[in-house]
């Protein structure tokens, strides 16, 4: 028997030849962030068929996906899973664009939900910077590439159908082999698939400014006092400019101690290919590069592996990635005296992200290190109570800020570890405190209405709800 | 949650872990070949724990593991299926051994039915060269390194634990990673696996025999002959003398015409590795390594890719890499006047093999060529009616002979190009008289008897059984 032809001239032909109907459920991933061309064009094409009801499942969404908010108003979507949403669409959903509330899932908890059928994808949709005919594909070549692929791995190997769109068709085979044949239906080519340098979009590089540097160093001086810091550390940190400032500093104590990391781990930037090429790490384990050097590094460097989102971060029972981590670095726009973690909702209620890995992460690493200012935007970020709960406290061991670090109290041998290195630690009441007076005005107080969001834990319990915004 | 620890101290412990139990379905795969020391182990093992009727269902299974014999002696083993069986077990198989017939399959139909649920896997156990302690396993390290590993990868994809057993364990985070963590419920450190000089056992240097070299240069002008023979030519063999000798052949007329192939594949050896470096072909697809060079090729270069089982040759509806193939050089035990292939049992009935990937590339590619001595030991290869029919003989094309090549009549196009060509195209009637006159002694008749073995075909489909021998 001759295999069945997979390439397909268009994406509307690919919708007819999967069967897509009403009410179906559609996965998407976010390799090319805000340079996605993919999602766009795959709704588009679901609308001029008049298909109503579809449930987009996505790994994240970003500023270039608004135009879902015209299909959601047409009916073609009433239902949304991600585990970050950005721009206008959260927006959107934050003022009740949708009737059924949107999922906000973590990187971990999707691969989850998906394994334990969940979520249950009809079609799922690979943005494949370069293909074949036959559906190999990889994330190096092409004009897109967006390097690892460690998302669509987990739709791939899950869903009913399966359709790679590409802007880079090869000849068979390509090679490397990232998404193999096997998983694949349709191979769809279009003109492009999005813009390569989107990839790089809100990620930034080390800060420079001096607050956000004394908060880095600070965070660097928790791991090496925290007694960590030996052969075999491992590490991630998220790609905001503190972060990344911090992973500089962690990377001069590894090189004054002479210690070698086995691995750094996550979304992987240029800053972490360094340390990779500087000796500091032995491996960097690679769901999704953050910008055209770690695209780069993951094309030709054997040591940068990439890794799918159930390997990296899935709470199932055979452990992932997450779960070896010795420390991380991670961001906040709220904490709370239960240093409970909100990156799902800004001071006006808004979804303004939501916890990609940053739960998972947390709930992994021995040591999960929050930094933030006391105040931005005017507000407080560090409160009596998160507006929203994204990452509980309990995971949370340690937070960093400009005027010092407040140690959970569960974790009170830290807390003596680190004073006993002459760190600053806080009560986080006085923190608190501290916060208020930088506070330039009260944020406003959550107030109750229609669940416009439910925040799902990675374990897939429901630990909050995000309600309308006023 | 801390991750649960998964290394173990014996296999003892690892079948307690997995909750084996009696009528248990526990899987191989045969990567060490016949250096295999982790499929006794474990028989073992269950031996000792006093586990009965236990089902092994392997990838192949060789002279190194007769003492299955023992196991199913004393009702531990009551269920064997393999794509290939060998030596000593395959004498008592075909002797009775076991009450319930054993299962004969194709590599892609192994892979089919376990994808499909109708091979149902306990426990896999993963004989891992090189392994960390969560369970992230390459081929490459370690002193039994077997380069690629593509059959497991099935088997860990859908059984219910999986088991890494290793003599190499290194530092977390293994590198590469081939098999990941997200599928390894436990690792269990063994003095050795086996032994890495077997892995070669079974694989034949090019053949320096004159007639075997006469049949190999024809293998090679059919090919020639066929018009397969342009850029993006794409080709497997076996690993017998002859079918590397023929890939030599094939080799020295891409080199003549300026032909650059897309890939080779199947189970790769130094001889293709070769036909890589000479830049003869731009890839090569390996689901298993056949010697210790391609062993070393496949960790160092990246146009070497592993595949797992099923995208090398399952006939499930996304098509794998053997639909892809344009010629497959392939042996035979025995040919008969339908084309029909045997290469499950011996002259006197007794079962020497089984398909391995022979069905699944015969059926996949566009020009099957199948080469034989007219007779060998004393018996007549060709023949009217094969003892036991492993390949059909719709899906074979041409067999070639020191006398002469037959072309399938289903191939009338393909018999004029080769007569075009000035090749020497016989009737299959005369190539089975002479191959009659050749042999010194008639091959014992095919006598009805207990079935010991059913041949399931590619599909899943019974194509044969092969009955109690003599």
């Amino acid at each position: 028997m001759p295999p069945r032809a997979k390439l397909l001239p268009s994406l509307d032909q690919a919708l007819d030849a999967c069967e897509l109907r009403d009410g179906g459920v559609i996965s998407f991933h976010h390799h090319l962030r805000n340079g996605d061309g993919v999602l766009n064009a795959v709704l588009d094409a679901a609308a001029r068929k008049g298909l109503k009801n579809l449930t987009v499942a996505a790994s994240s969404l970003f500023g270039v996906h608004a135009p879902l908010i015209g299909h959601i108003e047409a009916g073609v979507v009433t239902g949304i899973s991600a585990a970050f949403i950005g721009g206008p669409l959260a927006v959107a959903l934050s003022r009740g664009a949708l009737a059924e509330p949107a999922r906000l899932l973590t990187h971990g908890g999707r691969a989850r939900a998906i394994e334990a059928g969940e979520i249950r994808i009809d079609v799922a949709f690979v943005a494949a910077p370069c293909a074949d005919p036959l559906g190999n594909l990889n994330g190096v070549g092409g004009p897109n590439a967006c390097g690892a692929m460690g998302y669509p791995q987990v739709d791939v190997a899950h869903a009913r159908r399966v359709v790679a769109v590409t802007d880079h068709l090869v000849a068979y085979p390509a090679c490397p082999v990232e998404i193999g044949q096997e998983s694949v239906d349709f191979v769809v080519v279009v003109p492009s698939i999005g813009e390569a340098s989107g990839i790089v979009s809100g990620i930034t590089r080390p800060t420079s400014e001096p607050a956000g540097l004394a908060i880095a160093d600070l965070a660097a001086r928790v791991i090496d006092a925290s007694g960590l810091l030996v052969e075999g550390f491992s590490f991630q940190t998220g790609a905001g400019g503190v972060s990344l400032a911090a992973a500089a500093e962690v990377g001069a104590r590894m090189r004054q101690r002479g210690v070698t990391g086995s691995f750094a781990s996550g979304g992987i930037a240029g800053a972490h290919v360094a340390m990779l090429e500087d000796g500091l790490f032995r491996t960097l384990l690679d769901v999704q590069c953050f910008d055209l050097e770690a695209v780069r590094s993951y094309a030709r460097d054997p040591r940068h592996i990439g890794m799918s989102a159930a390997r990296y971060a899935s709470p199932g029972k055979r452990g992932a990635v997450v779960d070896q981590l010795d420390a991380v670095i991670l961001g906040a726009t709220e904490v709370d005296r239960a240093f409970n973690v909100n990156v799902t909702t800004g001071s006006h209620g808004v979804i303004l992200g939501g916890s990609g890995g940053h739960a998972d992460t947390a709930a992994g690493a021995k040591l999960a290190i929050v930094t933030t200012r006391l105040a931005a935007g005017g507000h407080a970020k560090l409160v009596e109570r998160v507006r929203t709960v994204t990452t509980p406290g309990g995971t949370v061991d340690v937070v960093v800020t400009e005027a010092g670090i407040a140690v959970n109290p569960l974790r009170r041998e830290l807390a003596e570890r680190l004073r006993g290195a002459g760190l600053p630690v806080r009560e986080m009441d006085e923190l608190i405190a501290r916060a208020a007076k930088a506070a330039e005005r009260p944020t406003e107080p959550r107030r109750p209405g229609r669940t416009v969001a439910v925040v799902e834990y990675r374990d897939g319990t429901e630990i909050d709800t995000v309600p309308l915004a006023p």
